[in-house]
């Protein structure tokens, strides 16, 4: 299939193929093989010379879309990803902007338990103290991003979880609970392969990878209110930290 | 092989059997199989009963270090890792505190070459300005942890390759280039498999988890000096985010 491409004034034309690929590996055209086709092929499908294939493949690969190996070709590292911010102001249903239509939250599970010796750390509580755990899925646009398992004192959010299964959002949970604000005090950060029910949750195949982040969440007063650990699907989301 | 368990006064007895478990999966006993034994092979190897065992299991659970599996059994998810604090003030030389007894970064490979225009964007130059490019490896207590791609604009830094390679840290080669301090801009965190050089550089199989992080260092001028790419082992890091 021969791609148009309009020779623009003012726009380098290894910058506009360089767009083209990028729409292409994110419409999927690539799917199949998961690589991008030979650069004689790529060359046909632009209308441009190979050395024009190179730079905007070299570009490519700068922003970690690409990747070149030796021997193999150029491999597809992923689409464009949502961006999710971490800092105090940290929240899932704010924190995208404009990069997704629309935004739900579902309830997949609730109970109530005795808080262990980690949640209850997290939570500064006694170990065994009554917590609410909410086990919850994040999907923007009709595509499940993240699975989270929180936890909240019982004695102050006995309600969270039918309030949160009726707005799809732990903010607006909580603010209906009293909590006008609250602030992400810490996220660990690390990736692990998915497995068990979170395959099933974020509609992942075996060996997909996940981005897991453990958070706590405090009222204005300080006090901590959520502990949540969070599986993230590596290949539809990044992390954005400003310092 | 019987494990010894003081019955001491003040810490449960499901606690110190945790933290035999933590010890043995961070000793690699279970590595063969990368499973917990099973619940009775363990109460007969710590001694106690299995209430006290699944206690113990649940502990770790909630920790992240294993993962019960329905009609599988428990995974181990990972041993303990590095946690590398992502601030302003993250180095990589400094920032692992006593978490390993030695650090060292090796120089892998250096080049000048144009910025492409990610690089100079990143860096605030001209697309096609000369930047050193390093490729390094990070090293803690003989393993390694992260291989890294940084570029430096080549006016203030050409000589940076040099002085990396003898001292072993980008830290002090900039302090030797003038660069007193700096500070992290922000940081972009992504995960993917590790596929070509860095299985090499990282020692590690197909298959392995890559934690890649992007970032902008800048002088205390708030001009950019160093813009970077880096993986991490995924099994062997990760990062802590203070808010």
């Amino acid at each position: 299939m021969r791609k148009t491409i309009e020779r623009r004034s003012g726009v380098a034309l290894w910058r506009q193929i360089a767009d083209g690929m990028r729409l292409a590996i994110n419409n999927g055209d690539y799917d199949d093989t998961g690589m991008m086709p030979s650069e004689a092929t790529l060359a046909e499908t632009f209308g441009v010379n190979r050395h024009t294939v190179r730079s905007a493949l070299a570009s490519l690969a700068d922003e970690g879309m690409v990747r070149s190996v030796q021997g193999v070709g150029t491999l597809i590292e992923r689409r464009d990803r949502l961006t999710f911010p971490i800092s105090r102001r940290t929240r899932f249903s704010q924190g995208l902007g404009g990069q997704a239509k629309e935004l739900e939250g579902r309830l997949v599970h609730q109970t109530i338990e005795p808080a262990s010796p980690i949640v209850a750390k997290a939570l500064n509580l006694a170990t065994g103290i009554g917590c609410v755990r909410l086990e919850t899925v994040g999907i923007a646009d009709g595509k499940p991003i993240s699975a989270a398992t929180s936890y909240f004192p019982a004695d102050r959010f006995s309600m969270i979880g039918d309030v949160y299964a009726r707005t799809g959002s732990i903010t607006r949970a909580l603010a209906e609970l009293g909590i006008d604000d609250y602030v992400r005090c810490s996220t660990e950060i690390s990736a692990s392969h998915a497995e068990g029910i979170d395959l099933r949750l974020l509609k992942l195949s075996p060996g997909a990878i996940l981005l897991v982040t453990t958070s706590v969440n405090a009222d204005t007063d300080g006090r901590p209110i959520q502990y949540s650990r969070s599986r993230f699907a590596a290949d539809r989301v990044r992390f954005f930290v400003e310092t």
